[in-house]
């Protein structure tokens, strides 16, 4: 059984303890969620004291288990006032779990001036200055991190923006090529890392050993079992390692629900110069990595590496969601200026899907010009300056909205939306409304049988269905989280009934259980329960249960409006 | 009986009604809570067309009542969220009343740039352009209007904060020499008239005639008795008179509860410079008024005209939330300086107490120093430029503290707090707590029994007691809301057992009724759950009744801590 790593940065100092019966069995967003729950006051500052940032490996990670290497971040959200978990791929959450680390808590913080870094590995715990990192964009930070310690080692850090405090920053993982490609994006963790001054941590398992697998060929058998699972759908084994996720920008662009210029249409007609297929003709082109994985084991590979015109490095870890942040939803058509943005964000350490729609939201209040890809970068980089324009973009799209008195603007729960309009996607729109996160996909992503066919078909125009797929999607996802798998394991799980057993099994092998089917749902439902049961102690009500007004409006081409009413929604999570 | 007059600020259009069953006998705050709650949706944005902006004179506005000149504005508040009412002194209030204009009612929102005015006189009702008055500060608008509608016209206008939407926004009212002196400060409801595009308001009572009054000498005895309570009293006939409400700065500081450098202490070392007495002094030998009453009929004339070095007009209405907020707050110790912050304030259309603590919440957050005085001129003055750091400021202090990562904030429902620290004034305290407001030390003022020994003695350091004083404030202070009458009435009122009855007799005398004084206090109780239960549907939960975590910080000089729980005070408003 694993320990609690507890640092308190305030002190600078650290201690691990058993990990206490209330916690046992627990790992991912399962235990996050649960120690925010019981640890952190529901109505503390996000910034002071009382906040804790909690870092924990699924209940898989560090297993050979396909696609398990995810690493759940927890925290009281500074942009939403309610409790957050963000996930992430790449090396920390293998590694965490090698080391015996069950979780990584960072508990109160300093009063003083100054940053600093943790680094872990098998002999312990070290908190050093920062010295001349802070300050730094993550870039620069990991490539430091990297030389320094080794070309393998987990790295998460902030950039500016984390330092700042700002709603929208991310905490940056390294990606396997030690660039800052991968995000714990949404709800601005990186302004909890930021205010308890850890510019980054260091996670280094080396002499560790192979993790302990209680049953391994029962584990083994039902890895393979797995992986062919993962391989022969056609999403997980074709769609996304050819074209990454920015396959879906036209789909959706076709399915008329990709939210263009603010949430007016679900239509741009500039789809075809920001698609994924237009990204692999330039990777092509250009050199680059059409296919990658996000963490060792990934069968998956939908991550990216984009190169700029003249095929010199860009960005990497290009995604759907950014693209259509950036690009849609703003107007700007230029995928090479949406890659710059996507690689300032992950410099700055920002969430994409905030900025870009916070840029969106500049652009309605008149702040630039719609459509204007250079003036986006010019807003963007004020971040990296602590300008006063970036103070106000890099707080998120609501807080844009504020500042310049747009009334309309899409988040629920302050969390700006995802690519998807509720609309003309009503399985996931209730998702939206629902979850305890704020507005996010992931936390129970209806497209699948709202656009894609995954697990059934539910039309997504009509309220028929919608929330109770939104239902069993976000009860499966917490489970999913929990494990430390990656949520597109999703697309081959829903079309496949060997596929909630088979991993089942790999758990039970891996820790010496007997664990049911039904026992995973259970655990699922338990999260989504203790989640809403923080958001209400913080003072969370049905009245935020709900989307803008602006989603009253008719939506083209489908010509739908958003028509559930409050008492609809309050049924997806009563369990 | 009066009317409604309903504004559709999107078409122009203007109609008269009858007032319904519903509203009948409600007045100032009664009628604009009422109202707000039946016809606002509790969840829309408050700037956006479902919102409503609703003016209200008293029930004794218009009469010859002492002191019954206040006027009500109402709305959806774009600062806390909730419910707002923010009443002020001017003119317009007893000419709405003359006019037989029960309430004022801005409605739905254009969707087309440009501003409009609109001229309210006994012919009726004009719309028109605002013409060059647009992007106008305050004193330019009103010496405008004043020049064209003549010198004695009510005039309710809004700055560039106003246009621009911002949190701090206010409404400002001509005082009784055509400056915008008056403020309907807290809550942001200049953003609302700003999202309405309405630039100014004129009230024209010219051949309206007296007000009807149904027992005319009964009034009259009534009223004379009111007078002399009012001149009898120690802080409304010498106190008020002598220095304005800055005769508090010595006072409060004395008792140490001045909140100083963003609430650590109660005692600012340079209180002096910044007194009641200072102010006198400077007033005595520079030239302006240091008594002037805010509307006609005004008994007590707290209000004052106040000159610069060179004995030209630089402020007027000067206050003592004014000079705590932008003096002691922020270390600033130059009266002239926190003078030409008050101007600003009322030229740019801002809460002087929330931008007072914003300013504050600057310097905590490195954006200026300490106690520089031109820092904070220069800062504020970004408002009036449309400057990205003015829409910081102009947001307010949580918007402040946001964007700049301060955990610090001194808010309730996300409003600032006054000049009173609750945690050596706990009766106060508990009115920021649990007023629907938003922390706001006149809806419930235990600072008379803490500190003024009106009303009886509550020690102001310990709980016992002010759970129970704040909640008879509250009702009172809705209840003299609703009439109209200046709040400091509550002085006399308190400390004279036929200081409630006389005003009963002058409502009853006036509006031919038989209320006891019992009915007006269910009248301040049922005003109170009718802004409660909007706030509910708004989604306010007990977590938001609530101070932040600094004030568990221990406060000198008398070391107390704020330490009422979340079940003590939710008893302040059950009935």
């Amino acid at each position: 059984m694993g320990k609690l790593l507890r640092v308190n940065t305030q002190n600078k100092t650290f201690g691990f303890e058993q990990v206490p019966k209330a916690y046992a069995g627990l790992g991912g967003r399962a235990l996050t969620s649960k120690m925010i729950l019981d640890e952190v006051p529901a109505t503390c500052h996000p910034l002071g004291k009382a906040n804790k940032l909690i870092f924990a490996p699924g209940i898989m990670s560090g297993s050979p288990a396909a696609d398990s290497g995810r690493l759940s971040a927890g925290a009281k959200s500074p942009l939403t006032g309610g409790i957050k978990e963000s996930n992430a791929g790449g090396l920390v959450s293998q590694k965490l779990a090698k080391l015996g680390i069950t979780a990584l808590v960072l508990e109160d913080k300093p009063q003083t001036e100054g940053y600093s870094i943790i680094v872990i590995n098998k002999d312990g715990v070290e908190i050093l200055d920062a010295g001349h990192l802070a300050g730094k964009g993550n870039y620069e930070v990991m490539e430091n991190l990297w030389q320094k310690y080794g070309k393998s080692v987990g790295v998460l850090s902030i950039g500016q923006a984390g330092e700042q405090c700002l709603k929208g920053a991310s905490i940056q993982q390294a990606d396997m090529n030690g660039r800052p490609g991968r995000a714990h994006g949404r709800g601005g963790l990186g302004a909890v890392m930021g205010a308890k001054r850890i510019k980054a941590i260091v996670v280094d398992d080396k002499g560790a050993g192979r993790l302990a697998i209680k049953d391994p060929d029962a584990f083994k058998a039902a890895n393979k079992k797995w992986v062919d699972m993962l391989r022969k759908h056609p999403v997980t084994g074709q769609g996304l390692p050819a074209l990454g996720t920015a396959v879906l920008v036209n789909v959706i662009n076709e399915a008329g629900t990709l939210p263009t210029k603010n949430f007016r249409s679900g239509r741009f007609e500039h789809a075809q110069d920001i698609s994924g297929e237009k990204m692999a003709q330039n990777i092509e082109q250009r050199g680059g990595i059409t296919t990658e994985p996000c963490h060792p084991g990934c069968v998956i590979r939908c991550s990216n590496v984009y190169h700029d015109k003249k095929g010199k490095y860009l960005t990497s870890g290009f995604e759907y969601e950014t693209i259509w942040a950036f690009g849609a939803h703003t107007t700007i058509r230029e995928l090479d200026d949406i890659a710059m943005l996507d690689r300032m964000c992950d410099d700055f350490g920002l969430d994409t899907i905030e900025m870009g729609v916070a840029i969106g939201i500049a652009m309605e209040g008149g702040m630039i010009p719609w459509g204007d890809g250079k003036a986006a970068i010019d807003l963007l980089s004020k971040v990296g300056t602590a300008a006063p324009e970036g103070k106000i973009i890099g707080n998120g799209a609501l807080f844009t909205g504020d500042a310049l008195g747009v009334d309309r603007v899409p988040v629920v729960k302050k969390q700006a939306f995802p690519a998807y309009d509720p609309r003309a996607c009503k399985g996931v729109g209730v998702t939206y409304a629902t979850t305890p996160m704020g507005a996010d996909h992931t936390a129970g992503y209806g497209v699948t049988a709202n656009i894609l066919g995954v697990g059934g078909t539910i039309d997504p125009l009509k309220k028929e269905g919608n929330v109770e797929l939104s239902q069993g999607l976000q009860i499966a996802t917490a489970a999913i989280d929990a494990a430390g798998l990656c949520l597109f394991v999703a697309f081959a799980v829903l079309d496949n009934e060997d596929g909630l057993p088979t991993i089942v099994e790999m758990i039970n092998a891996q820790h010496g259980l007997s664990l049911t089917p039904d026992d995973v749902l259970e655990l699922g439902k338990s999260i989504l329960n203790n989640e809403n049961e923080f958001n209400k102690k913080a003072g969370f009500t049905q009245a935020d249960d709900q989307l803008p007004e602006m989603f009253n409006e008719t939506f083209p081409p489908h010509n739908t409006k958003w028509d559930f009413s409050s008492e609809e929604l309050s049924k997806t999570l009563s369990f």
